[in-house]
C-alpha cells in the first residue's frame, strides 16, 4: 500500500453522519483494493475541544473549528460534507470552487436554488476534473443494487406501480423534544427531506426512471415541542427537556401521489410518526414480468416474484443477497452473514474513490441530487397549493 | 331447531358471490345459536337451465328467472342481492318497498345517485322495520374485528396514519380477457369499486373514524383487450380468448391520498396489477399510543406494537387471531387452527339474522354504503380534474 | 343429486372431531361432484340427551346412545369413529365385520397389538370391498399436497434432511387441568400419539418413504393436576378447576432422531408445552435439489427453495397454495382467498367417498395407520430403553 | 488515546476468521471507550508472501511464517489463535506459558484431550493474571445477549424445551470440492464442531445451563469428493476441481437429543446440506412464562413470546434489537439501523480488552470451551456406540 496515491479527505461535521463517513473511510481499505489510498487528514466542528476529541475518536489525524481551512489547504483533495443541509451549498461551491473533490450528504440542500448553484458550480468543476457526488448511502445496500439489476436486465418488465415508504417513529411521543432536524431553518424539511430524500433517489434509481408528476400532502401532527433541556437554541440535545416549548417548523410526515415518465404510477409516504417501524424503508415494485420488495428492517433480504414461473410453483422468493455474486458482497463474508448499515457508507467510499481514480462521474452526482430537490420542493409546493405539479426535467 | 322461526331467502346471482353466500346461509346454523333459522329458499339466475342447476349444487329449494318472483312472493323474508352493481338499485329498491330486509353486495351501487335512492328507500323501509346491509364482509374476519376492538379501546390512541393497500394481479397479463368485470356499464368502476371500496370500508370500520377529503388517481395501464372465446358480449368467460378485441372502460388501479375527520393521513392503492400479489389486503394503522397492520394474505393474524411496552422488549407482535376471546372465534376451532376466506360470509350472516331478530340495524348499513360510495366517487372526479374532493357528510 | 346413489353415515363420538367431520359431510357435496351423496343419518354419544342435542346441532338426522346400533342397521355403509383412542379397536373390527367401511380418527389405536388386530380386520374386510381409512386430515390441507407432489415429481432430489415439530401450548400452564387427553387409559399417549402421530404420517407422506429406526425420549413436565371443576373422573371438563388432584399419565413432549429408508435423517419433536404455538406443526425437508418448508400456523403457504436456480436470485419462495392448479382448490376460492382448518377435513371425505365409489384403497388406510402406530410404539420403547428402535416394516 | 496503555496482539491465521479478527481489532476503539489500546503488532502465516501480504491487507505492522516468534518475543501481550483446530492445542499452550493472554477461536481443540491440557495450561495461567478466552461470537450478538437477559430475568420461566439448528448448505452439492474443513485430521470434525459447536455453546449461554446427557447421530451423505483443482493436498482451494477424488473423513451432519441440568430437553441440529439455507442459526425456547426464538438469516431480531400477556393480545413480537437499551447497541447506530455479522466479533475484542484490564476472567473461558468439547465428544461417541452419553461435568 505504500507507494499507492493518496486520496486526502476533510470531514465537516462530526455527529450521526461524521462517524458513518469515519468509519467508512476507515473500513473501505481494508475489504476492497482501491487505486487511492483515503487519509483522514483533517475533522472541521464548530467547538475546538469537542472536534479535537471527535478526531481523535474517529481517526482523523488533525482537527479545526474552521472548514474554510480545509478549503484552503493544498493537501487536502476531497471535501466531505456532514453538517445540516443550510450549510451545504456554501461549502460545497467554496470547495468545488478551490478544485476539491466534494462528498455532500443528502439532500443536497434545503432549497432548490441552492442545489441549483451548487450543481452549476459542479459543472463547472467538472471540466476541471473535480467530481461530485450526493450521499444516498442506501443505494449501495446489496440488496438495492440487486433490485437495480433485474430492473435493468428486465425481468421486471414494464412497471407499473412503485410504492416507497420510510416509516420511522422517533418523534411520536409530542413530549420529544426539538432539535435541529425539527428546524425549517437548519433541515429545510422535516421527514421530507430526511428521509423522503431516500425513498425518492431510490425508485429512480432502482427503477433508472424519473417522477414527472406528482400531488402531495405535508402534516405536522405536533405543532410545539419542549425545548433539550438546559437549551432553547433547538440543537439536538442529550437526555431531559426543558418545560419551555419551542415551535415545530418542518412536516412531520408527508406523502405523495407520483407519475414517473413511463407511466408508473408511484405512491410515496415518509413519517416519523409511524409507532413500531424504526426504520422501514419499503420499496416494492410491480411490473408486467414480476415483483420485487425490500424492507430496510430485513437489509439483507430481497423478495422477488417472477411471473413467468408456473403458478404453481410462483411466490416471492426471499433472496438473502450475501451470495458472492451480489454487489459488493465479494469482499466481504460468505453466504448468509449479513452486513450491517454501515456497509453501504463503505461501498459509497469504494465508488467514489474508483471514480476519482478513473476521473468518471459518481453516482448519484450533484445534478441528480438536484433533480431529487425538485420532487421534494415540487411535494411542499403541491401541499401548498392542493394541486399536482411537475417536476422540471 | 324445529319450532324456530324461519327467514326465508331469496338469492339473486350464483357466481363467485352467490356460492359464497350460499355456504354462509348453509353453514351458520351448525355453528351459531340462531335467533332465526335461515331457509335457502330461492335462487335467481338469467338463465333457467344454469340457475335451475346452481340451486341443486348450491342448496336453494327453487329457482327461478325472475327477480321480481321473489319480491311478489309472499314467503320471502330477505332478499340476497349477488349481481353486479349495475342492478343493484333496481332490485334493491323494489324488494324494499315489498317490506324484505335486504343484503346488497358492494359497491353498493354503480354511482352515488343510485345509491342515494337506496338509502332512501332503506331509511323509509326501515320505519317499517325493514333492514338493510351491504357486503363488506371482511369486516368480519375476526382479525380485522380485533384491531376494530383495539382501537376502540384506546390501545392505539390518536390515530395519525391509515396506509391501505388492496393489491391483486390477476389481469397483470395484457392478454387476460374482458369481462363484466372491466365493463363500466356493468361494474361502475374496476379496481377502484372491486377492492379499493373493501379498503375504505375496512379503514374507517377499524378508526370509526370517516374520510372527509381526498385526492386521487386512476390509471387503466392495457386499454384494450381480447373478447373471450365465442364471446364478445364481455361476460365473465371460460377457457380462451378471441383474436377480436374490446376496449378496457374502467380503471386498472387507483391511489390516492385522504384525510380523515381526525387529521389522520390516509395514503390508499388499489389495483389488479401488483403481480405475485394474489389477495394482499393490506392495512397499516399507526397511532399515538401503538400500531396495528394486517395482511389478508396471512388472514389468521393481526400484528400489534404497544408503544407504551418498554423499548427493550417492543416489537410488533404477532397475534394468532384464533382464541375464544377474539371476534366470532369461539363458535369454531380451538387456537391455531385457522379460519378461511368463506368465514367472513358466515359471520356476515350471524350478524345479519341476528339484528333482523332483534330489530336493530345490521352493520354497514346501506347509509353506510353510500358514503363509501361518496368517497369512491371523489377519487374518480379528483382523478378527472386533478384536485383535491371533500366528502359530503 | 336425486337420483344418486347415497353413503349413510353413522358417526360415534361427537365432541371436537365430530364436529369438524360433520361439517365435512355436510359441506363436501356442496364444492366437490360426488359419486355418491352422503347421508348423515346416525350420530351415537353416550348420554341420549347430549346426543340428540348433538345430532339436531350438527345435522345428523338421528341419535343413539349405543355404537352397536350403528352396526346392526342394514341402512348403514360407513362408520366414522371420532371416540377416544381406547375404544377404536372394538368399534371399528365389528363395523368392518359387519361390511361398513370405517373412517377412524388417528390415532389408530392406542397399542401396536389393537392397531394390528384392526388392521388384519380391515385386510380381511377388504377381500368384500369394504374400506379403511385413518384421519390423517393434514395430508389434505393443499400446501402438504403440493409438498407431496414436488418431491414426487423429483423437485427436491435426494432427502437428506426431515426435520418435524409439532408444537402447541395448551397445557404449559401447570394448573390446566386434567382431561381424557391426559389419561394413558383413554388416550394411549399425550403429544405422542395426539399431535406427534401427525407429523410422522405427514413426513411419511410428503417423502414417499418410511422410518425404520429411531431413538427417542417422552417427558412429563407437570406429573399432578387439578381435576376439572366438579368432576374427579378426568373427563374434559367445562370451567374451572378442583383443589383435588391427580396424575398425569402420559408424556407431555416427545422428541426423537430417526432413519427413513433413503437414510435421510430425521429429527422429530412434539409438545404441548411450546409458549406461544398454537398449532405450530412445522415440517422441513431438504434435499439434494431442493427444500420445501411449511408451518401450518400460515397453513396456505409452502415455502420451496429451488437450487437449481442461480444464486443470485435463489432463495426460499413464498407459494401462496390458493392457486386452480393446487390440490383441492379449484373447487374453492380464487387466488389468495385462504382455506382454513376444516377443509382437509372435507378433502378427506371427498378422497374417502371417491375411493368407496371406485372401490380403489383410500389412502391413508389402516394398514398405514398401523405402521405410524409402531412408530410411535418405537418411541415409547426406546423413552424406556433409552436404546435405538428397529421400525418392523 | 496517546497515554493508554496499549495491548500488543498477535494473530496466527489470516484466513476467514483472521480477516474478522483483524476487522474486529481494528474497528472496536473507534466505538468504544477501551481502557487498553489494541496495536496489531504481528501476523502469522505458513507462507512468507502470503502472510506478508495479508499483513498489508489487513493492517498488522509485521509478519512472520513461526508462530512461536509471537510466543518468544517479549512486546506481544496477546496471541490470538485463527487456525484449524488441530494446531489450537499447541499454539495456546506455549502461548499461556510464556505469559500470553489468548483469545483462541472454537472449537476450542480438535479432541477433549487437548481441550483439557488446554484448560489446565489455562489454570495455571490464570494464578498469574494470564486469560483466555474462546471465540464463541455469536454470544456477542445484540439478539443472543437480549435472549440471555430474558432468561436471567425470569421472563421465560421454568425451561422445557431447547430446540437448535445450525443450517448451511455450502456442501450440498457432491461435486463441491474437499478442504480442510472436510478433513478429520485437521478439522476434528464436520458439521458438529464447525457449526455445532456453536448452538452448544449459545443455548448453554442463553439458558445459563449445562447440558448433562445426550444421544446423537452422525452423518456423512457424501463419502468422496474431488480435490481442489491442481492440488491433492486438501486445502481450501480456489475455483475449480479435480478428477481425483478423495474421502470425506467428518461428518456432513449432526443431531442429537439432549436433557439440560434443569431437566428441560434440548433438540439438536448441524447440516452443511440445508439447500436453501445459508447461516440459519436457530434457537427457539419454551419455557413456562414464555418463549424466545432466533435466527441468524434476521440476525437483528428477537422474538419474544410474553405467556403473562392477555391470550387476547398475545403473540411472538418481532424485537428489532437495536434499541440503545440493547446489549452493545448504545454504541453503534440509531434503531432500525442493524449491524451485521462482523459486530460479534468487535465486541469481543471489547469484552475482552475489558476484562484484561480489569483481571476478570472472559466469557467465555477455555474451561467452557473444554465442556463444550465434551458435548462434542459425546456426540460422536453417542453416533458410535447407539447410547446415551453423559457429560463429565
Amino acid at each position: 500500500m505504500t507507494d499507492q496515491r493518496t486520496l486526502r479527505v476533510a470531514m465537516i461535521g462530526h455527529a450521526f453522519m461524521g462517524n458513518a463517513h469515519s468509519q467508512a473511510w476507515r473500513t473501505a481499505p481494508y475489504f476492497f483494493s482501491l487505486p487511492l489510498r483515503p487519509e483522514l487528514a483533517l475533522l472541521v466542528g464548530r467547538d475546538a475541544g469537542r472536534a479535537a476529541e471527535a478526531a481523535t475518536r474517529l481517526g482523523w489525524t488533525e482537527s479545526s473549528t474552521d472548514w474554510r481551512e480545509a478549503i484552503a489547504r493544498d493537501d487536502i483533495d476531497l471535501v466531505d460534507i456532514c453538517t445540516p443541509g443550510d450549510t451545504h451549498a456554501e461549502i460545497a461551491i467554496a470547495a468545488l470552487e478551490a478544485g476539491k473533490h466534494v462528498l455532500c450528504e443528502k439532500p443536497l440542500a434545503n432549497t432548490v436554488a441552492e442545489a441549483a448553484e451548487m450543481t452549476a458550480a459542479a459543472e463547472k468543476a467538472r471540466a476541471n476534473g473535480v467530481l461530485t457526488m450526493v450521499g444516498f448511502t442506501y443505494r449501495r445496500v446489496p440488496a438495492i443494487g440487486l433490485a437495480r439489476q433485474l430492473v435493468a436486465e428486465g425481468k421486471i418488465g414494464d412497471i407499473r406501480h412503485v410504492r416507497a415508504q420510510y416509516l420511522q417513529d422517533w418523534i411520536s411521543d409530542p413530549e420529544a423534544p426539538l432539535s435541529w432536524r425539527l428546524d425549517k431553518e437548519k433541515a429545510g424539511s422535516g421527514a421530507l427531506g430526511d428521509i423522503g430524500a431516500h425513498i425518492v433517489d431510490l425508485t429512480q434509481f432502482i427503477t433508472g426512471d424519473r417522477i414527472v408528476e406528482l400531488t402531495g400532502r405535508l402534516e405536522t401532527f405536533v405543532k410545539e415541542r419542549p425545548y433539550p433541556a438546559g437549551d432553547t437554541s433547538g440543537s439536538l440535545g442529550g437526555g431531559g427537556t426543558s418545560v419551555e416549548r419551542g415551535p415545530v417548523t418542518v412536516d412531520d410526515a408527508a406523502s405523495f401521489l407520483a407519475t414517473f415518465s413511463s407511466g408508473a404510477m408511484g405512491v410515496f409516504e415518509a413519517t416519523r410518526f409511524a409507532n413500531g417501524r424504526k426504520n422501514a424503508i419499503r420499496i416494492e415494485i410491480n411490473g408486467s414480468l414480476g415483483s420485487i420488495a425490500f424492507d430496510f428492517e430485513d437489509m439483507n433480504v430481497l423478495e422477488f416474484f417472477d411471473a413467468t414461473q408456473p403458478a404453481a410453483v410462483g411466490g416471492f422468493r426471499r433472496i438473502i443477497v450475501t451470495e458472492a455474486e451480489h454487489p459488493y458482497v465479494a469482499a466481504w463474508w460468505p453466504p448468509g452473514h449479513g452486513l450491517g448499515y454501515e456497509h453501504g457508507f463503505t461501498h459509497q467510499v469504494v465508488d467514489l474513490v474508483t471514480a476519482i481514480a478513473e476521473g468518471t462521474d459518481p453516482s448519484p452526482t450533484f445534478a441528480d441530487g438536484l433533480q431529487v430537490q425538485r420532487v421534494l420542493d415540487a411535494v411542499e409546493t403541491s401541499s401548498e397549493t392542493r394541486t399536482w405539479q411537475e417536476i422540471p426535467q
